[in-house]
């Protein structure tokens, strides 16, 4: 059925591992199999591989490797940030559903954003409370690819930590970032960034998928979600991946290196397929921020179409894109990203997420832009939008 | 500095992945790496398959694919199941440091075990209350190798059910076991344990690290430790681990295709080391339950030497042992299965921990033997014990 060859647009919801990154794992599973909390010379070697990994991995985000807690997946790392506060939790509306669930095991508010998807540094300083102790917005939001200004959301965070030094109050004041659909895209240099805590996943990024990693400043006091053995700092219990470590550091370390020369293949690709797009289709919606947007990222809306049914047609043709974000159980709802940012249900519901990557090159782009003007037109003469 | 070969005998700290469990798990890393919550075919294709990698292992488990949950681990299956009770857990004084840092989060009494490690189901039915929820016993010791009578302990939790139905109390009693040292060397059949919970880890058995599961039964209710898109019904969120569930499927089904043939094989190599160390060496303390005890594991102590040297010197001629678990961070303390069990401090600081597997031949134990037999010499004579 599936004779077409494969075109991947939707690298947002999972990456292949890289050969390379596949070679540098394997001796892990392998021949270098031990148990890093074993005594022995091999196992010790093993340790000091996994350590290496996570100092390579240190250096790309600017932080001490013992500042890194690795877990199983970014869903897992927003989980250890948000349940190790206690107090009022500010996020938005538009974030992973991850965070959206760890957050309301809090007393909490979700921000609005903006019809691009853009979240105000000031909607955050109204949220703000007294005991407001942590805030989580995502580096680019994984449905819009709209590119958050977290420096400005930190300054806001920075003036209501001043207010609480001068009138005594003890209660800190976080930052926490998930970046998991920027890295190899843009930069993640925390101090730049403004955070005090941020999420990457692996398999966003040609790694394992599985891999992820919560980075917090040393003065962010962490709870564990899993007890035991006391690895991880005692932080994250369990017998370490170490295969998957030594793969994520691979994959990122690799990604960030080619970051700016991949990030502007990526916007030149998607710029020729949204404009290819945006020609045949005046009246499309192109959503998100369109000054500050991921390069990899097209998100278009074509009214009074089922997305469903184009994406179906598309697959037919090899053209493999997404409605929405994959990481969500509950499929045939509409996305509540699309809702908060005010999109009508008849533009929300023709909607398609394109993300680019590795996998991406002219010819993809080519053919993708082929396959989906003859499939919207071919709908849209269907049900007589034309 | 480590130019002899090695003669691995720590198989219950890790064991490689074997070559088949690599092969069968790579096409999920590079060609099959699609997110299985995608709606378009290949993904389809990718959920089905990892559905299927589930059912195989629900089959040696007898148990339904639905009712397991995969988790990155052992150490989070276990927290799994004791975070979602609430009441009182009896559990022993052996169980590995998952279980009593879990249970400690909870009222909790931790029994005793005799003098082999076995723990006599008189002390969990001496221990339980009227509000006891959870009691969870490992299969075997992971020290020790103690196998534990399970069957009678479910006989004793289910005279305390009766009690609880004929006095209308509804609070329900589960029994769960971690399974983790057993697979590919004892029967997995849930029913056959009698147990409503199990807790099986990959890494143990020939699989991949940190990918484990919690098999629960359908009337345990299961509270999520990480929430998030909702994968595995709710309970554990986060892209599921398509290349490490299959890799885990495969590695335990082909464990528990050979376990009758490979466990009377390692018996044999284990009862074979056993004699050659007894022999040249009758002041030696072998634990466990010599009538239940896991046909790889042999757990020796030579009283007034020091284990750490041992290891050491035995290193140095490529023959890695334990000293006690490896999962466990606080490394140079005593080991409180020994402690627990009533040994005495200078026997306890003399012992190995010896755990036979596939990298185990006849050779192998005949090195081991040799290279034991003239360490052990050599430190008596060095500290007059001899």
């Amino acid at each position: 059925m599936q004779s077409a060859p494969i075109t991947y647009l939707d690298h947002a919801a999972a990456t292949p591992v890289a050969n390379f990154v596949v070679a540098a794992m394997q001796p892990y599973l392998t021949d270098q199999f031990y148990n890093p909390s074993s005594p022995y010379a091999p196992a010790i070697r093993v340790r000091h591989d996994y350590e290496t990994a996570k100092a390579e991995i240190a250096a790309v985000l600017g932080v001490k490797p013992d500042e890194l807690v690795m877990t199983a997946g970014a869903t897992e790392s927003i989980n250890l940030i948000i349940t190790s506060v206690s107090g009022h939790v500010v996020t938005s509306s538009i974030e992973h559903q991850a965070v959206l669930a760890a957050a309301a095991t809090h007393e909490h508010t979700f921000v609005q954003p903006d019809a691009n998807g853009s979240i105000n540094p000031e909607s955050i300083t109204q949220a703000l409370r007294p005991d407001t102790v942590l805030v989580s917005i995502a580096l680019a939001n994984n449905e819009l690819g709209t590119i958050q200004s977290l420096k400005d959301i930190a300054m806001a965070l920075e003036a209501e930590r001043e207010r609480r030094r001068i009138a005594h109050e003890p209660m800190p004041l976080y930052f926490h970032t998930d970046a998991s659909q920027c890295a190899g895209l843009l930069d993640l240099h925390v101090s730049r960034l403004g955070v005090d805590a941020l999420t990457l996943n692996a398999g966003k990024v040609y790694g394992p998928k599985q891999v992820g990693l919560l980075w917090a400043a040393n003065y962010v006091r962490l709870q564990p979600v899993v007890v035991g053995g006391g690895q991880e700092r005692g932080i994250r219990s369990g017998t370490e991946n170490v295969a998957g470590t030594i793969g994520f550091a691979k994959a990122l370390t690799v990604a960030d290196q080619h970051r700016k020369a991949e990030a502007a293949r990526l916007h030149q690709l998607r710029d020729t397929l949204r404009a290819r797009l945006e020609q045949a289709f005046p009246w499309a919606v192109i959503s998100g921020n369109p000054k500050k947007q991921l390069p990899n990222f097209l998100h278009i809306s074509f009214p009074g179409l089922d997305a469903e049914r184009l994406l179906f047609a598309l697959e037919t043709m090899g053209v493999l894109v997404a409605t929405g974000s994959a990481c969500a159980a509950n499929k045939g709802t509409r996305s509540h990203v699309l809702t908060a940012i005010g999109m009508p249900p008849e533009v929300a519901d023709g909607s398609l997420r394109i993300s680019l990557g590795k996998l991406t090159d002219q010819a993809a782009v080519d053919r993708a832009a082929d396959c989906i003007i003859s499939v919207v037109r071919a709908e849209s003469q269907r049900v007589g939008n034309l």
